[in-house]
């Protein structure tokens, strides 16, 4: 069986099965006659509530959508709509939004990234030299793929810049519970007093992605717009995985369960950097996540991450190549993405263990020139 | 309080709120780690499998969505991606879909509708004399807004139509099972032997419309581009929902609920019926449904609708005036959706009882000359 480090999928074992499946229950008799019928575009109303309370909003600003791809779908589609075709990302960045910008014909301007996160220095000089953008699409704890987490520094200074030049922040924040070490800097939405930052979240990586719970925290400016849109693409969200995901967070389910969750994946982490350490090459470099699901995997120089990947499936391991989370694939050709999430501590030593091998075997793999 | 014959919206009586509570934690505590992950954008197998049992055709070829609004909007992005912009409808026709259309700047065309639904004589001059379509969306039984049901005769004729012209048919089917009298003719999908029909159906008017789950039957070469597509919007659709009626499915649900529902409505269609006969003009028309949520009212010659739903809304009774049914509001001015869903029977009577009374004071209401 392949060991996989393709996908950023949480471990079985993380999933509250129980307790899901009986708040699942609870919510619908609680709560059916609203649970099980129509409802308001934005969502669940306890749970509106309860992300609003959290974040200290309005809960009007508050929209729960199937999943955050929706959200981000339903954003992207609306922004570029009348203003400018132009989206700022950090690269790499998370394919999947790549793919929406690309379907819908944006210009997508990729920003540098370093250890410390996006590099705020030539987002500087972007928004000073070229033209007004629609949004920066930002993912700054944690990051996917990279692992990086925003500094604190910098975090200020992106804020400060995009008040300055007016530029609309979509902070994209899943993983941000899931941390292992250090302490949790502010978000970028806090950071602006919930100004001009977008903020989103889910409960994929919390709860379960397979109740497809997340949600957007909306300018008030983009709330009718965003909920018309929503409504003629799905009418009404999934209530009844809505009020299960309330019913969860109403028992106090959350804390522990994320305990569970953080502990499961920094094992799998701790087991990934290890197996690094103890089997690649010194000319390999790699990101050192203190939360979430990925690590970003610097090749030695001249590796192309295809050929590797070519060779690695059939040795049985899986990951994905750099070059998806670049607009256009202009950039990564040599880097790679690992999740650690999904398998075991044992499966992540030997996974890691057997593409070591495959780096020692170097010209096979070395770009050809 | 208002009586609504606005939305159709099922009776709170028809959620099967205690089947529904135990089905959920259930489907949970089976099959927890695959429903409560990712999984495919096709929805959770065993349900794919069956619809694919009852339709007789291959899994593959079943997409689960998150209710049917998600699966018109995923089809009318794609179809309209590379072809024709043209796009038939039955007008009246259903408002949301419309909404989506224009959106997406399609030209849309209505094609007359009468008692036995879509006018295939006009359906056959647009065939020869317009362009080609990139499809033809269709609601043939108890069609929203109209409650009509198309003919027979018409369904094989349109049938033949389309596989002579080559026109892609989108056939709706919501409300089929939902039928109080009469027994129900085949589906288009079903008259063209799998083949040149797109089938959607949804599970919102005979389980509960809080689940959001809805299928497309698609065409063996739009699996792929459609999958790919919802990927990009949702990326996995809500597995909690869907393995939750299958569970309900699973254990001999349907039947016994289908039975409380179809007699629920039926109390209610009947209710209207004779209300609309005891207190309503002559000159008035309306649709007799055999089963579905909704009457159709053409007003007496001159009586706009708009003007009737102002005065009623005052009066504490609302409907949908019957332009938001036709591209651009171009048609329906005289005439209204009534839902007969929702309101129970005495509020029916009451309701209907009032709007005829409004009937009676013509002048105010008189379209201006």
């Amino acid at each position: 069986m392949t060991i996989s480090f393709a996908r950023g999928v949480p471990p079985p074992e993380a999933l509250p099965v129980e307790e899901l499946a009986d708040c699942a229950r609870e919510a619908v008799l609680r709560d059916g006659p609203t649970v099980l019928n129509y409802g308001p575009i934005g969502g669940y109303g306890p749970l509106r509530e309860w992300v609003a309370e959290r974040h200290d909003v309005e809960p009007q600003r508050v929209l729960l959508t199937n999943g955050s791809l929706q959200g981000i779908s339903l954003l992207a589609r609306e922004l570029l709509r009348d203003s400018s075709r132009r989206v700022l990302v950090e690269a790499p960045t998370y394919d999947r939004p790549l793919k929406i910008l690309g379907s819908l014909r944006a210009e997508v301007i990729a920003i540098r990234q370093d250890d410390d996160g996006l590099d705020v220095d030539a987002l500087e000089r972007e928004l000073a030299q070229g033209g007004p953008a629609a949004f920066l699409y930002t993912i700054p704890t944690f990051q996917n793929p990279s692992g990086r987490t925003l500094s604190r520094e910098r975090r200020q200074r992106l804020v400060d810049l995009a008040r300055e030049h007016r530029l609309l922040v979509l902070e994209d924040d899943p993983y941000g519970l899931v941390r292992f070490d250090g302490s949790p800097p502010q978000t970028l939405f806090e950071l602006a007093g919930g100004d001009g930052v977008l903020y989103m979240s889910s409960f994929s990586k919390i709860v379960s992605p397979g109740v497809r719970v997340a949600y957007l925290i909306l300018p008030p400016e983009l709330v009718r717009p965003i909920e018309e849109s929503a409504t003629q693409t799905y009418l009404t969200p999934s209530l009844l995985s809505q009020a299960t995901v309330f019913e969860f967070l109403r028992r106090g389910n959350l804390e522990p369960n994320l305990e569970r969750v953080r502990s499961l994946l920094c094992e799998r982490r701790d087991a990934m950097l290890a197996a690094l350490a103890a089997t690649f090459p010194e000319s390999a470099r790699w990101s050192w996540p203190e939360g979430g699901y990925f690590l970003w995997l610097d090749l030695p120089e001249g590796v192309d991450a295809g050929d590797l990947l070519a060779r690695a499936v059939e040795e049985g391991v899986s990951f994905v190549k750099g070059s998806d989370f670049y607009p256009e694939g202009r950039g990564g050709a040599s880097a790679a993405r690992l999740a650690y999430s999904f398998a075991t501590p044992a499966e992540i030593a030997e996974g890691v263990g057997r593409l070591g091998r495959l780096l020692r075997l170097a010209p096979p793999l070395a770009v050809p020139v």
